[in-house]
């Protein structure tokens, strides 16, 4: 029996786009002789639809692309996920297309509501197995979180007879670790009920959602035999073929697709991913960023060029006194290495004419923070002022080390539609910096950007350090209280400082109406600011008392 | 037996304050020889804790401080919500507090996952009912959304033998007429059950969210006995006396508390309390706010003054050459009746800069929409300079309508850190200005702003109306869209133009990635931008679909 996993970039709520792709995709797979053609968790839809589920007309529309879907392709056995309304109730579920109509229909039971699924909001669980036959071979059908409940799965599955392949369709969302993750779920799986495994996961970036692809075939020692690209469209196909010895073996059509090299590589596709979906899926062409000359909007430019091109990127510097000719050199020397269109707009008569109003305000500082955040909002100003003239989107430049302790001025450099690296730790910015100069194989991001210390430039002689502890050790308590939901107590039994560990705390925990007002971005850790961590901004659980 | 509801308003994560506040309490409900004293749902870590349950020692905290408050109050049977960890899973529970001691659990049953609520998110559902006898009454206690599933009550609670009461801690949140259908859901419980019914509700603001309290003890013929406060505290006593021919009485130990006279009363009361509590529960003291002589800055101030008094409420004109010296006017002469400061900083010195410097740019067009929007980013970077500068929250004045159609500048009109009346439409907002006259038995808010046509003022003789419909046409279609779920094809068939509708819907739709990222504000309706509603911002479902 053949197979194919239709590994496509579904676009959230594009109906006649998505069945369109699919389409072509069916008229491939015709041409390979497939016996089954598998698309991923709400294919037709796209994942996660969110509210649009909330819509009657959005159900009916669904179910109409479907059928029109299935009349359209009706030479093959195709699985397709779609949102279904049955019976007053709303399912995840999975149609079984065969002779230009539905033939069956697979509704997902076990429904995640946590990290950044909200299933059950929108969904019965389905409570009944459904395996079919195809070309000879029984097929069982689950949907993402099924096979990840190992054990509700084999009772689920215990009156099912003889499988010779669990197919699973997903919309399995990228971070750092998860597809080692994915590879033990579906090689435990093969070997549990001794079949292959069929694993179809989506592609594409949706929100602040990365869909890594990687589909893959196990045989059913639980080897994967067979892997989809990384990030990227593809169709992989296989032969499923049992043996008389009871074991079912799988044969790759194509050679092996290319993965990514190491974490660094990993991340830094997923931006770029990430970064092209969300500017190109909402009608966007042209990016627009400030360029100061530090790894932040160095790194960022990097990523939106390999993500749109070189002419769709613009990198604007806004110098003011405190600006260095150093860091206006490497913003410079960065743009052209890139070969990106550069700007020069000096923000000094700007700030001179907003310290004279604001000078007539009794105890207004023309030096404090409330004077340097002013800078950045001038910035933030002539940035969107260029985005809304010309229709280009502005990328801001945030990492995860300052969104989370609030190290950025709201309404200023936070200002903008996509926040690339905000859920990219300082350190690891630093590590994506080399990664995009060693796979240039020059030096795209200057060798001084990489050395001088972090500095935002907004009063003389300003560092980072002046305000945050050094980045190795921020990175380290905000893993801990960030990403692992550690108590300042925790951090401190794992040698930390108290005092800088209770200072981060207390800033991280300060700081959450700035990210409630912050623009999306790529996740790529399991724990990111975003659907995954929902705290209120009015909140008096206290550092001192964690 | 004598119960009491202590209706109070916890603020989230602090649970020494919330314990120390029920203490208090618990003096005031001995001196008044009650037998039962009544918290509301999570009354110890207040509602809703959201991610904050995913932190273990926040789960150990609230149980210590449980603890604590059991041994502080022993004199008194007190029903206390609280977050509980019992065998590696989360509880939304009800501590029976006796002698000093917890002497049973009641585990709330029916967990909400719709609207704004996301309980199973964080919590398992209980199996068990609780009775206790408290005064020779049998008493069951039930959380929330228990009581609003009846025929599940009427089963959950067959074999719990007679019951004289039914106790129902809630953290149930205001919207327009959600009273109407509390008491509904309470008398009808009364009646099925032949018994009484006490229900005591969480009062206070906590972010978007507003608990409007309206405690109340329903008798056996489910006639509404008594009603404590709305939007404020209270301490609701009363007597519950069962006779003889099977009845359940309730006598009131004080006078009935006034409650809201009308709508606008109800959602002038519910943005009164819910702007004190989010400045002050987040630390601030002092608000700013840019006063522009319309509708929507005029209100919001009068509720600023209502929420925090005169002398905490700064109000701020930030004239360009488009502001009349009428707007002008009507601006200054309502901070005089209102009593606040007033400032005036003008803009068009710092527009001309700044018109200066995007002018190096080509294309750059002193006349076009981003020079409309730059004048509006001006006045809130001078805004939250001054936020910046002397700590005080600056709010934002947008109403309903406007967001939902983005007719706002990101950034702009759009930068502070609360947006008082975000969830009030344009037609609502006429209502409150009068309203906010008749109570003050003044015009605080001049004649001329509730009769001249609305304008941003932004460009030569702007208009509202040259951009969007008339506000009683746009409102209802934005109920019709964003409330209730309905197709444009739906709304054409109520008699709206189609063209109108489409327009409009496209609006909303394209304008989410700007309220994604605009500040929390005070939820009235029973769908609000935020929690309630989470769409994509990447989502191509066409509104011509539609």
């Amino acid at each position: 029996m053949r197979a194919a996993l239709g590994q496509f970039n579904a676009v959230v709520g594009d109906l006649a786009g998505n069945a369109e792709k699919m389409c072509e995709i069916y008229a491939q797979a015709v041409r390979s002789d497939v016996d089954l053609l598998v698309f991923p968790e709400l294919a037709v839809c796209g994942y996660p639809p969110e509210d649009l589920l909330h819509k009657k007309h959005f159900l009916t529309d669904c179910s109409l692309t479907l059928d029109k879907l299935a009349a359209d392709c009706p030479k093959k056995t195709m699985i397709v996920g779609f949102a279904e309304s049955y019976q007053e109730n709303n399912y995840n579920s999975a149609a079984v297309l065969q002779d230009g109509r539905i033939s069956k229909i697979y509704r997902k039971a076990q429904l995640p509501n946590y990290g950044v699924f909200d299933e059950r909001r929108y969904f019965l669980p389905g409570n009944e197995p459904v395996v079919i036959n195809v070309g000879g071979l029984n097929v069982a059908v689950t949907i993402c979180a099924d096979i990840w409940e190992m054990e509700w799965l084999i009772n689920f599955l215990r009156d099912a007879g003889q499988i010779q392949m669990i197919l699973n369709i997903s919309a399995s969302p990228f971070h750092i670790g998860k597809i080692k993750k994915r590879q033990e779920i579906v090689s435990r799986c093969a070997k549990e009920f001794n079949c292959a495994v069929a694993y179809c996961n989506l592609v594409g970036g949706q929100d602040e959602l990365i869909f890594d692809g990687r589909s893959m075939f196990a045989d059913s020692n639980g080897k994967i035999i067979a892997k989809a690209r990384a990030f990227d469209e593809d169709l992989l196909i296989a032969d499923i073929i049992p043996t008389t010895d009871g074991t079912v073996q799988v044969e790759p059509m194509q050679t092996a697709a290319p993965q990514p090299g190491d974490l660094a590589d990993e991340i830094y596709q997923a931006l770029v991913l990430g970064t092209r979906d969300y500017v190109g899926k909402n009608g966007f062409t042209k990016v627009l960023l400030g360029l100061s000359g530090g790894i932040d909007s160095s790194v960022t430019a990097a990523i939106a060029v390999a993500a749109l091109s070189a002419e769709n990127v613009v990198g604007l510097t806004m110098p003011s006194k405190f600006n260095s000719p150093e860091t206006i050199g490497d913003a410079q020397k960065l743009a052209r290495n890139l070969g990106i269109e550069f700007l020069t707009i000096p923000i000094e008569p700007i700030l001179e004419q907003f310290d004279e109003a604001l000078k007539t305000v009794r105890g207004w500082n023309s030096e404090g923070i409330a004077y340097e955040n002013l800078q950045a909002r001038i910035r933030g100003s002539i940035l969107m002022s260029l985005s809304n003239q010309f229709g280009s989107m502005v990328l801001t430049t945030g990492n995860k080390s300052e969104t989370a302790v609030g190290y950025a001025t709201l309404y200023g450099d936070t200002a903008g539609g996509f926040a690339v690296i905000k859920d990219v730790p300082k350190t690891m910015v630093y590590t994506l910096a080399e990664h995009i100069n060693k796979i240039s194989g020059r030096q795209i991001i200057p060798a001084a950007v990489l050395t001088r210390p972090p500095s935002a430039e907004l009063k003389p002689d300003q560092k980072d350090s002046d305000s945050l502890p050094d980045y190795d050790l921020l990175d380290k308590i905000l893993k801990g209280y960030v990403e692992e939901d550690k108590s300042a107590q925790q951090l401190v039994e794992l040698g930390l400082s108290r005092d800088v560990v209770l200072r981060v705390i207390r800033m991280v925990d300060r700081n959450e109406y700035k990210r409630r007002q912050s623009p999306p971005g790529v996740r790529i850790t399991p724990k990111a600011f975003g659907k995954d961590r929902r705290l209120p901004i009015t909140n008096r659980y206290g550092s001192c008392k964690q």
